[in-house]
């Protein structure tokens, strides 16, 4: 059986804050203003943003991403980490134990981030009836094929996220679009040799 | 017969300059000067730096690869590509007609550049030797095995260039490295399925 293909999503450089966090960096009692709706069911751009601060240099403006999340969390790109001066791991989102530390800036204040600093693992996100139509379960790992002709790869080590509030999606970082040459919207497919 | 693995070099932005160029940004009759030698046969990281400048923004300090070429080059990944503001193809080197435009800023002079600007497409430099022992020729295509644990993958479209005055190895740039979780030093693996 033929297996559809997977829409791809770029995420770029965003974070995602603890409530205590907000309100450190822009007040008591603040809340996000949803800007736009993200793919994933739920989740949204937010109207706000904060400064990163590493040791070597400063990315103003770096989009936070809503609701609200238990831990905060930072994801960039290696070449954004290799230009700010943090180190982070690869790391499924939440994993966040020994990540990488980072300075956050907001209008009302700042958050010496400890550790909360990954580059994402790049994953798949889909619902159970998904799965089933593909043959997987939570926690796999495939391969995809994807990218432009004259960039074409296939991504090994593609986490499988299966989730009821999910949409089928594979989320890249910038640098895994760049080295595919693909762009959101394009789609990728499930590679078995 | 399983072949050896192949050394990865990721290069960063760089360019090559004419001497017409090169005394334009510099200064007449200006010779670059060699800083350390690069792996390739006669190949050298000059002590010169040159700013870029895109629509969007500049890279201070770009380093000039030495020796002079016939026409000037700008190699950067399309991280870069994004924050200049320039919008280069993916090209072999010194292929460059109808490639992006840049302006290059010199302690002597400015270069506008109507065209120079890619981001390179991977390739594998190697000898007519190797090549026999690889069972390829020059301007095949093959697709290499490359990466960390947690980010392994596949690229495809992986361009054989054949010379004397090569020294085996493949060469990614910094959005691939970073996609792949490889440095220069480490090893690829010709990929057939």
């Amino acid at each position: 059986m033929s297996k559809p293909p997977i829409p791809v999503g770029i995420s770029a450089r965003h974070i995602h804050l603890s409530q205590e966090h907000l309100e450190l960096l822009f007040g008591t009692g603040y809340e996000l203003t949803n800007f736009k709706a993200l793919s994933q069911p739920g989740q949204f751009a937010s109207q706000e943003f904060v400064d990163l601060q590493g040791e070597k240099s400063t990315f103003p403006k770096v989009r936070i991403l809503g609701p609200v999340r238990g831990q905060t969390q930072v994801e960039i790109s290696l070449t954004d980490a290799a230009k700010l001066g943090v180190k982070p791991p690869v790391r499924d989102s939440g994993d966040l134990d020994g990540s990488a530390a980072i300075t956050i800036i907001g209008p009302k204040g700042k958050v010496e981030l400890h550790s909360g600093v990954i580059a994402a693992r790049r994953h798949i996100h889909m619902t159970p009836v998904d799965a089933e139509q593909y043959g997987l379960k939570d926690h796999d790992f495939v391969k995809i094929r994807v990218g432009d002709e004259n960039r074409s790869l296939i991504f090994d080590k593609v986490h499988v996220r299966v989730t009821n509030a999910s949409s089928l999606e594979c989320h890249l970082d910038t640098d895994e679009a760049n080295a595919a040459l693909v762009k959101t919207g394009d789609v990728c497919t499930i590679f078995s040799n």
